[in-house]
């Protein structure tokens, strides 16, 4: 149907980590879109320290300058963002700007991340992204899944449509402007 | 050359407000660049309490639906948005959507409204805008421009064209793809 | 049993808010835990536009002058905090200092003001008062409380308890070395 | 003359850091304020993954719990706070609560990490530490210090002793009251 690429980055390597569930939901549900993906994850890369972007880690800048738009997934930790996260988005820069990203917002408690959503949207536009609205905010992430993988709540599974829509409907239309140049 | 609609909020009402210059400042640079604005300043409407998106109010409702962008310039407050300025941007809400906004942070001091600027970033984004980067932030205000009402510093002029230049950028792209439909 | 003053800012004027309830809730909880208070309405202010420090505002200032600790109930819009309640904080600099606040949060949806607390929390700390953990966040506001004005879910109510302890260990502790001087 | 201990964070591991003469600088400037302080490095530390309060990393929980207050000294990363001291601060939570914390923002640009102290100072309000005004900023930090290491600027310096006096006020403040129970 279509031929973007929106990669997933699974933002947290916490032992015993529920993100990854969450993220493995997305993953599946923008491949049912028919848009192509895959799952990027902190856990696979060597983040002890801020690099900037002059270090390539590992085929991530590959993998972002590929990408036409981006989900993020990941957990609140203080009402911030996980560190390993921000490790990784830090060493790169260029290969961000003017495509979207779709953020989701994962806890144990009622608010499914909202204020760390916040901190990385700001985040997200210092390097040029665009962050959508609606984000995904997955609350009691332990009930979160059936065991089939899909969202226990039916409103979080519209709303997560919603997210990937508007991913989508950036990722088309800010790909069609870049390749006109200026 | 394009008939992209920019319209620029002045974002404060308080006496002696000194953002006015700078906000007179960025409509000149826009109309330069072949591009129609109009200034909206909060002064001209009666903002004593949140109304919610239900109220037109005086015909802002109008001029937000034909516009294909926005700039916003705005002093700083105790590190937050000027109230008159959330009173008005919290009377409408459809409008804004897919359209990008370039805010221009004004202070007396030395850092030109940076936490501001973020603050009106996360509530542009709740408005399903895009905030570009860069962001125009004006220190020293008194000084800022010259006789001419031009930057006395010419590191502000060449960001202000950059972000006016991305502004554009995403009216032209987000429009075309509205155009375009779903 | 102690002589503290904690006044409430019901901080929507907005037709049919439904914080007030809430704020009248929370004066109720503090006089029943034996401390003064008084309800502060942005409401009873006009309240068109940002003034500065510079002009008192009805007897604000004399209210904040006195009091050792604070209580905001609002509503979140856009992410952000109501635009009265922000021109009513920017009215007074000097009398917040090293003063506890408290940030009561509410919506009608599920997250009961989760972002517009954060923001309200950095214009807080600009103004020198101090934040305090944790925050009570009234979600779906409709349903918060039950005819006789108390809290349906148990929880919010054990929260509010927490978050004015906070508050009055915060007031007695800064009044306390307030008077010693320095 | 005070028994205070204020141990100062530098937040990042960064080759090439430049925050590190800030840091220096900092405790240098604690200590001729007759306060007793230590530098805490990131860089000691073995920090690929968020742990949560559960590990206590090097001797870092003893620290803090004996901490009266705290500095942090960290640059700007994309508007946000380094990912190798958000991995510290969140491999503790109960020893920060109730003590002040004092922000240092460094950038080699004009803003000297505004963006990062705001968000810092949400992360700093849910670890129950209480973010004291004002906050150091220190821009083109390149050009910072002079050779005996101090600030080339004489406004960083008095907003420097500002701060620091600040931080030890709170720090008095507090611990007296934790001293007295409840």
């Amino acid at each position: 149907m279509t031929d973007l690429f929106i990669p997933v980055i699974l933002g947290t390597a916490r032992p015993g980590r529920r993100s990854a569930s969450v993220a493995a939901h997305v993953v599946d549900s923008i491949k049912q879109r028919g848009v192509r993906t895959d799952l990027i994850d902190v856990a696979d890369f060597d983040l002890t320290a801020t690099h900037g972007p002059s270090v390539d880690l590992g085929g991530y800048r590959a993998v972002m300058s590929e990408a036409d738009g981006l989900v993020i997934v990941a957990p609140e930790y203080n009402h911030g963002y996980p560190g390993e996260l921000k490790l990784l988005l830090d060493s790169e820069y260029e290969a961000y700007a003017r495509k979207p990203v779709g953020i989701v917002g994962v806890s144990v408690g009622r608010l499914g991340g909202a204020r760390m959503v916040e901190q990385l949207q700001l985040v997200a536009t210092a390097l040029r992204m665009v962050p959508v609205a609606p984000t995904l905010l997955v609350p009691d992430v332990e009930h979160a899944l059936d065991p089939q993988g899909r969202f226990t709540d039916p409103y979080l599974g519209e709303v997560a449509e919603a997210m990937l829509g508007e991913v989508e409907w950036y990722a088309e239309a800010l790909r069609t402007a870049r390749a006109k140049g200026s």
